[in-house]
C-alpha cells in the first residue's frame, strides 16, 4: 500500500458546487501531501490548503514549496495563483472579537481571497468594549454577509444580529480556558443565541464560514 | 410584581433587522402570553408564536384564540394575517429526512409562510434510501437556499452539499434515541460535516433556519 | 425512623453569617416540610422557602398555610413577616434578559425583600435588542450590585460588565432548548465571559445571587 | 517486581475463539514489550502488534526487530510470518471515506492479512463526492462483509447500508476537529444511523473491526 | 400540509438490502401511523413496528388494530403475517444479563421472528453470577451469531467473547441509574471491551442487532 | 414468551458472597415482580427489594403484599422476616448531610437492618454548619465503618475523612439542581477528594454502600 | 495583514469600569505581544499581563523586557509601575487549599497588588486537615472579601461560607487528575455548594476573582 | 512570595487518621518539592511521594535524592525507611487485568508496602481470558480485601464480586483509547456494576485504594 492508494481527488467539485476542492492538511502524512501536490501540479490546477502546520510546510518537496503562498497565523497555503478579484465593493465582512481570534478570522479572509471574493476585515471589536463595535456598525451594515468570529462567551454575533439585517455567520473559536472548553461554550452560545436567524459553523472553521458565504453570494445573489 | 412587569416587546425589530418580533412560548406563563396578546392587539400588529403547546393554546383568552391560526404538528400560531405571498417561484426549499422530522420542517415552512416567503417542501428523502433523494435533486437545485432537516446521524445535508451549489442550512432534530442524544449527535455531525460551506442552527430550530433564510434572500438578494 | 429524625435546623446561622436559615423545598417530603414548619412555629422564627411547588404549598398543614405568603412564579414562600425595609435607595438591581427569566429574577428579588434589602427590578432588556438596555443603563449604574439574569447565550452580563463599574453577579437560567442544554450553556458563557470580574452562581439560583449580594452589602459596605 | 510479573500471555486464545492473541502496545513499557517478544520467540509463535509507535519499534531489542514487519501509517507490526492467504476472492472489503482515514483502514487490512484473510481496499470515497462511491458500488456488493471507515459526520456507512445487502461494520475515526470531538461524533452518528443493521466498533479500532469480520467469515460461513 | 405529505415509504428496501422496511413509531403522530397503515394495507404488505407505545397501539384505527399482533414488553407490533420459519436449528441466540433487559432482548427476538429467522433466547445469565452463564455455554456455542443484551457495566459480552468463537453483537441497555447514565456506560464499556471483535449497536436497539444478524446470516452464509 | 422466561434467581448468592440476592425493582414489570415473589414464596426465602415505587407496591398480588414491610421514603421492602439483630454495639454509622438525603440514608440503614447488622443513624450534619458535625464526631469515631451520604458539593466525607480513622464510604446523592447535575457533581467530588482512602459507590446507592459495609465487617472483621 | 490589524486596545476601560485593560497572553503570537507593548509604551501606560508563558516572556523585545516584573509561578507580568498601595489594613484575603493551588492564588494576589489593593495570603489550609483552617479563621473574618482557591472536591469555600459573614469568591483550580477533570469537578462543586451566597469564577481564574473583588471594594464600599 | 509560603505540612495526620501525610507531586514545582523534603528531613520523618515524574526525581537536590527509593513504573518514591513488615500472611491482594494496568497496581502495592502492610500481587488476569482468573480464585479468596485494577470495560471486579465474599475495591485505569475515554468508562462501569457492595476510587488512584484498605484493616480489624 502506498500514499497514492489513499488519495482520490475530487477535481470537478468546482463545477458541481461552485467551490473547487481544498485540502485539509490535518491528519495527512508528508507523503500524502507530496502526492496530492504532484497530482495537482500534473493537472495544473491551483488549490487551497488549510490547517497546514509549519512542519508540514517545511516538509513539502522543494519543487512545490516555491509555488506556495503560506500564512503562518492562519496556517493556510495557496498553491498556484488565486482567482482574480473583481473590481467591486466587498459583499462579505469578517468581524472578530479579540486578537486571539485572528488566526480564524484570517483563515476566513484568505479563503475568500483565494476564491476571488473581496472581503472587509474588522478586528478586536468584542462587546465587552461595546463602543468599539458601535463605531463600525454602519460600515458593517453595507455588506451582504457578516462572518462574526468570537470565542469564550461569543456574545458578538448576538449583539450584531440585533443591529443589522445582513446574513450573519457565527464562527466560534477555541480561545480561552476552563469553562471556554476549547470553543464548545462559544459554539453552544451561538447556537442558543436569542438573535433570530444566526447561522453557525464548526469551532475554528473560518474556511467553512467562507465557503458558506461563497455559496450565498454565488447562488442567492444570482439572477433568478 | 405582575406579568406586565416582565414584558417589554421589541416592536421595531422588523424595521431594524427585517424580521418582526416573534414569541417563543416555552417558559412563559399563561398570564405572560395573555399580556403579550393584549399588547399586540392594542397595537394591531400580527405576530408569530413558536413552541406553543396545546395547553397554552387552550388557555389563551377567548377574544384572542379566535384570531389565531394554530398548527399542532409544528406548534406554531399566527396571530393576525400573515404577510401576502408574492407571485414568484419559491426561492427556499425545505427538505426533510424522515416522517418524524415533520414537526421541525413544518415550523420552518410555516415561519417562511408567515413572513411572506413562498416555500417548497420535500419530505422523507433520507439517504438510507438514496434514490428518493436523487429523484428530486433537479427540483431542489432550482432553489437558492435549501433547509435540510434531519436527525439521528443527519447524513442528508452532507450528501446534498456535495450535489448542489445552493446555500444549505442544516437543522438537526431530536429524533431518535440512545446515541442520538436528543439531537446532539445530529448537531455535531452537521457541524463536522465534510461538505464545504454547510450552515447549522440549533436542534429542532426550524424557526431559526427560516429566519436565516429570510436574512439571506432579503439581504444577499437585494440590488447592490 | 420518622421525619423528625431527618431534620436538624440551623437556627443560629443568622448570627454566624448574617443570613438566617432558608429552606430548599426540593427533595423534601410533605412530612419533612410539616415538621420544619412546626419547629419554626414553636420557636416563633420567620423563614424563607425556595423551590416550593404548588403541590407542596397545597399540602402544608392548614395551620401553617394561612401564615404563608406564596408566589407561584418564583415558587418562593415567606413564613412569618419579612424583615422591614429601610427607607433608603436600593443598592441592588436585578436585571433580566427575557420574560422567561422572570421566575428566577423574582426569586432573587423576593429573597432580597425577605431579608430587608430594597431592590430595583428591570426586565426584558436582552442584548438582541440592545437599545432596551442602553435606555436604562444610567439607572443601573446608580446601584452597587447588579444581579444579571439571563439564559441561552447569556450575553447580557458581558455587555453590562463593560458598561458599568458595579459588582456584577450573573445568574444563568435554564431557558431555551437544544444547545441551551438546560442552562449549562448560559452558565459556561458567563464563566468564560471576556468581561473582567463577573461573578457567577448556579443555574436558576436567584436565591444564591441574592444571598451573595447580601453578604456584599452587609460586609463590604460596613464601616471598616 | 519486574516486567515479567506483569505479563501472562493467553497463548491458546486461537484455539478458543479462532483469533490468536495480539498485543496492544499502547500503555506498555519497552521492558514489557521486550519480555513479550522473548516469551513469544521462545515458543516460536507469530503474533500481531497494534498501536506500536515509532519509538517503541526503535526500542525493540535488535534480535527481535529484524524479524518484525512494521508499517508506520497503521502502526502495526507482524512478528514472524503471517498466515498464508487462500487462493479465493476476497470476502471482506475495507472502504474508507478520506485520506486521513488511511491509518485506520490499513490497520484493518493488515490485521486481516496477518490472520490469512484476503481483503479489497477502496479509499477516499466519502459521500460529499457521491459519484466516487457509486462508481465502485457493484464491486463492493460482491463481498460478504464491508468495513466502512469514516470520521467527522461518518455518513459513509449510512449511505452504503441503504445500497448493499452485505454485513456492514462501521469504524469511526478521530479525524477532524472541533465538533468532530476526536471521533465521538462519528461514533455516535454510526450508532444512531437510520440504516438498519449497521454494526459499530470503537473509534479508530480497525483491528477490532477486522477481528469481528474474522469471527463472521469463520463462524457464520462455516458448514452448518 | 397533511400527514400524507410527510410520508414516502421505501417499499423496495427488501429487494435492495434483504430486509423490508420497518416503522419506528417514536416521534410519529397518530395521523402519521394511520396513514402508514393505510398505505401498507392498500399494497397488501406486512411490516414490523418498533417502539409503539400502548397509547399509539390504542389509537390505531380499528380496521388495522385487529390485524396487529402487539407485544407490550418489547413494544413491537406485527402488521400482517410474519415470514414463515424454516425447519432448521436456530443460527442466532439472544442472551440477556438481567430481567430488566427483557424488553430489549424480546425486541431482538421478535424482529428475527418477523423476518423468518428462528432464535434461541437465554435470559438472566449476567456475570455477577457466573455459573448461570457457564451452565449454558455449550448451548450458546452451537449458534453462528450471539446477540448479547446487557446494561449497567455490561460485562456479559466481554466474558462471552473470550469463551466462544461465534460472531457477537452487544446491545447495551438503559437499565440502571446514576453512573449507568441511561445506557451510555454499557455502550462505552462494550465499545472499549478487551474482547477482540465484538460488534456494538445503539442503546436498547434490539431491532438493529437483529437486522445486523439477518445481514450476516443472509450474506455471509450464502453460497459464494 | 412469559415473565417466567425472563427470570433466573440466584438463590445461593448468600452462600457464595455472604449477602443473599436482593431485587432491584426498577425496570421490572408488575408481572416480573409477581413471578419473583411467587418463586421466593415457594422456596420460603426472605428477600429485600430496592427502588420499589408506590405503584409497584400497590400492584403486588394481595397474597404477597400482606407479608411485605414497605418504607415509602427509602422505597425498600422486606419480604419475610429480616435477619435477627445481634446484641452488640453498632459497627456501622450512617451519617447524612441534609434532610433531602434521607431517602438514601434510609436505604442504607434498612439494608443493614435486613441483613442483621445494627446501625447508628445521624442526620442533617452537613458541613455548611460545621458545629453540627463536630458535636457528634466522638460518637462517629466509635464505629468501624462510616457511610457518609451527601449531595451537591458533597464536602461531608472529605471533612470526616480528615477527622476519623474509620473506613469511610461516600454515597453521593442526586439532591440539588443545575450544576449538581443529578448527583454527578457529588460523585466526582467524592472521587477527587483530597482525603486519603475514601471509598465511593454509585449515586443514590445506599444499598450498595450497605452491602460493601457488610463485606467489610464480615470479612475483614473475621478471625484470621 | 499584519499584527497591527488584529489589535485595538481599550485604553479607557479604566475610566469606564474602574479596572484598566489587562492582556491575556494565551492565544497571542509573539508579534501580537510586541505590538501591544509598543502601543502601551508609546502612550506611557502601565498594564498587567496574565498567562504569559516563559517562552512568551523570553521572546519579548529587549527594550520592553527590562521594564517587566515577571513571576513564573503565576505567569503574570507587570509592565510599568503598579498602582501605589494605600496604608490601610487589607480588605481582601486570598485563602488556598493546597500547595498546587499556589499558581492561581498568586495570580489573584498579584492582580490585586497591581491595581493597588493590599492583600493577605493564607496557603495550604485545605479542609482534609480542618485544624489548619480553624487556626486562622479569626484572621480571615477581619476581611471584607475572601477569595477561596481550591481544586479537586473544592470543599474549602463551603466550609468557609458557613463560618464567616464575608463575601466569598470561589476559584476552582485544575489541580488533580481523573475525576477532578481539569477543574470541572471543583467548579461544579462550588456552584452546587450548600453554602448560601458563594460566588464563583472560571477555573484557574485568579485574575477574574481579583477583578471582581476590586469591583466590590470600589463600588460597594464607596460612599452612597 | 516564596515556595515556603505555599506549604504547611500536616505532620500529625498519622496520629489523627492512622495514615501519615503523603505528597502528591503533580502540580508542584521543583522548588516546592525541595522545600517539602527540607522540612521533612529537618523533622526526620519518612514519607511517600506519588506521581513523581522522572524529571521531578532528577531535579531533587542531591542531598535528598540519595535517600530516595524511586520506582519509575509506578512513579512512587519512598523518602526514608518504610515501616517494617509484620510476619503474617498478607491481608490485602492486588489483582490487575492487563499489563498496561501495572503502573497503577504497583502504586497500590508500593503504598501498602510503605505503610507496613504485606500484599499479594496477581497480574494480567482479565476476564476476556476467564480461565486465568479462575485458576487463582482460591488464592484470592484467602485475603480480606481485594484491590481490583482494570481499565477499558473493567469487567474484572464485577466477575470477582460474584465469586468471593471479600471486600472489593475497584481501581479504574486510564488504559485504552476512544470510548475508554481516559478511564471514565472503566470508572462508570465499576460504579454501575451489578455486583453488590463494590467500592470504587478515582481513575488510576492506586494510592487511594491502598489507603482505604489500610483504614479497613486498621479499623475494622481491630478488637472491638
Amino acid at each position: 500500500m502506498s500514499a497514492r492508494d489513499d488519495i482520490r481527488l475530487d477535481f470537478d467539485r468546482g463545477s458541481r458546487i461552485g467551490i473547487a476542492e481544498a485540502i485539509l492538511c490535518a491528519g495527512k502524512t508528508d507523503d500524502h501531501l507530496a502526492e496530492i501536490f504532484d497530482q495537482a501540479a500534473a493537472r495544473e490546477v491551483a488549490f487551497l490548503c488549510t490547517r497546514m502546520t509549519e512542519e508540514q510546510h517545511a516538509a513539502l518537496p522543494e519543487r512545490h514549496r516555491d509555488r506556495v503562498d503560506y500564512d503562518l497565523v492562519s496556517r493556510t497555503a495557496f498553491f498556484g495563483a488565486p482567482s482574480p478579484l473583481p473590481d467591486t465593493a466587498p459583499r462579505v465582512c469578517v468581524v472578530s472579537a479579540g486578537t486571539s481570534d485572528a488566526r480564524v478570522a484570517r483563515e476566513a479572509a484568505r479563503t475568500l481571497r483565494f476564491y476571488g471574493e473581496p472581503v472587509t476585515a474588522i478586528a478586536d471589536v468584542g462587546v465587552a468594549g461595546l463602543h468599539r463595535l458601535l463605531d463600525r456598525i454602519d460600515e458593517i451594515r453595507r455588506h451582504q454577509v457578516v462572518i462574526a468570529v468570537a470565542g469564550m462567551d461569543a456574545a458578538l454575533p448576538t449583539v450584531l444580529g440585533g443591529l443589522v439585517a445582513c446574513a450573519i455567520v457565527g464562527v466560534p473559536t477555541s480561545t480561552g480556558y476552563g469553562a471556554a472548553r476549547g470553543g464548545e461554550t462559544a459554539l453552544s452560545a451561538m447556537l442558543a443565541s436569542c438573535t433570530s436567524g444566526l447561522f453557525v459553523v464548526n469551532i475554528d472553521n473560518g474556511f467553512g464560514a467562507a465557503c458558506g458565504a461563497l455559496r450565498l453570494v454565488h447562488t442567492v445573489g444570482r439572477a433568478p
